[in-house]
């Protein structure tokens, strides 16, 4: 038996991980140096294994999605989504409304389901002092934030003059919706499948991202109510279950790594993005924006 | 019989043209000034009726996709593809490529169909020097053009220095795929379907967007194979036909109308997106991606 590590399917974040342009792109990869170059040649220790005690699987039938928490980054919402999981909160609920170019978002919408006691409302827009020094600035601009980049593998906005560290909504991301006022629990989940809704930053607290299976919530059908809730015509997509990977057998678990952000790697892969100097391109951005930057994952191929 | 006007669904820019956040937005639609008040009361001078000589159909057995040809902006390409939907060339094609958080393209991948005599190659990734007086600027600064706004209703960059506009690839792009060299002819045409891969300006010819019909294109299954491509397991989806309005009978063609950028609504569209005063918005942006100004389109409900 061969393992090999192949890309995820959904690498959020990620428009084309390995890929140039468009057309040509498919003669191009013979070309010296290709993202896909520089994965294949990355050392294993570029790699992290997410914890699977941060990794939930939302277990559609059409498949499965992993998504990591960013549980040092919004630490009470971690605990709380993993304490509904392991109530079996989310198990037969159903996502509700899939609106084009923006979200799709599941919960219990008739609010009928017992919430833990241990479940906490939250505010977790921005986060602590602590996390700024393991912020990973990007050298370029951006609109929405004084300076933007990575923490703890998640696209960030940073204000260096506040010390405030904050996730950002790229694709991919996922969030913990809510009403007026600002807290939520995470028991109103939401992922980005659209152009990074960058106006939400510092307004939601972002949860974590889809690691693999993006595509099973990126092609579903789009809600035609108000916002992209389904309506009555329109049967809400079930959710078998959601589960966090630590409790299901280590041979039912989706084995998974993502490229580290403080890798060598992915440095190389941050100035091939940033600078194309393929011949298909005839003008050279010189800069990425963040929610350009791919975050690979990969999964391995059993042969 | 009444008429009444109504968003399309899919309003390709806008990720929320009438929404206010999540979760609390059902709730919101009550506040004062939303994106929806602006545009029920936007006068008819207000709204522009797209040439039905620079509206395509693409027919999908799904239903029909509305685009608009940027005909001013690059009259080449745009000259191209109507010679080409008249030779019936994308008739019996199908879309080949579907790749997550990028693109859909279509086109002749075995290149076995004659192009017309009249289908000149080209490139025309800006525009002419006359558009700059055209061009309406954003406030808002931007990573990958000097200045941001919109020309004849299309996102687009500019830069004062040069003189030069070009379109920008936002959601719901429409562009004319190319190998190396730099000429293309529209033969080959992708959708923009995920985070704008703004890296692509100036490196393609950008010929319209999307003003109806965005999901048809959004929720296409995924292809497995590199880039997207569907592999031989992964049927290709069929193109019935792409037609020009103006060849359609009046009866058959979609009746639609796009708020006008240099309209007093439109402006009010833009404060309104650029700085959030709902109460659910607990931090104001204070600016606008582009990618992320609505650009409304509206089709009349027959009663």
């Amino acid at each position: 038996m061969k393992m090999r590590w192949t890309r995820t399917a959904a690498v959020a974040l990620a428009a084309c991980v390995a890929t140039l342009g468009l057309g040509a792109a498919r003669h191009l990869d013979a070309k010296p140096v290709t993202v896909a170059d520089l994965l294949a040649g990355a050392p294993a220790a570029d790699w992290r294994v997410p914890k699977p005690d941060d990794t939930l699987y939302l277990e559609l039938t059409s498949g499965r999605v992993v998504i990591e928490l960013a549980a040092r980054a919004v630490p009470q919402h971690a605990a709380n989504i993993k304490s509904l999981v392991r109530a079996h909160y989310f198990d037969g609920l159903a996502i509700i409304r899939v609106q084009d170019n923006y979200v799709v978002q599941w919960d219990d919408e008739s609010h009928h389901r017992p919430v833990p006691a241990d479940v906490h409302p939250s505010v977790e827009f921005t986060v602590d002092a602590h996390a700024a020094a393991r912020f990973e600035p990007l050298p370029d601009h951006d609109l929405y934030a004084p300076q933007v980049g990575f923490l703890d593998g998640f696209p960030a906005g940073r204000d260096p003059r506040t010390h405030t560290v904050w996730l950002a909504h790229c694709y991919g991301m996922v969030g913990a919706g809510r009403d007026d006022p600002a807290e939520s629990t995470g028991a109103e989940l939401y992922a980005v499948i659209g152009n990074a809704p960058r106006q939400l930053d510092r307004n939601v607290a972002l949860v974590g991202r889809v690691l693999k299976g993006m595509e099973l919530l990126s092609t579903l059908p789009r809600g035609s109510g108000e916002m992209g809730f389904y309506v009555a015509s329109e049967p809400p997509v079930p959710i078998t279950a959601i589960k966090l990977a630590a409790d299901v057998p280590e041979a039912e678990r989706t084995p998974i790594e993502v490229l580290r952000t403080d890798s060598p790697t992915f440095r190389s892969v941050l100035a091939q993005r940033r600078e194309r100097h393929e011949a298909w391109f005839k003008h050279n951005p010189g800069a990425i924006d963040l929610c350009n930057v791919p975050l690979p994952a990969r999964t391995p191929e059993v042969h």
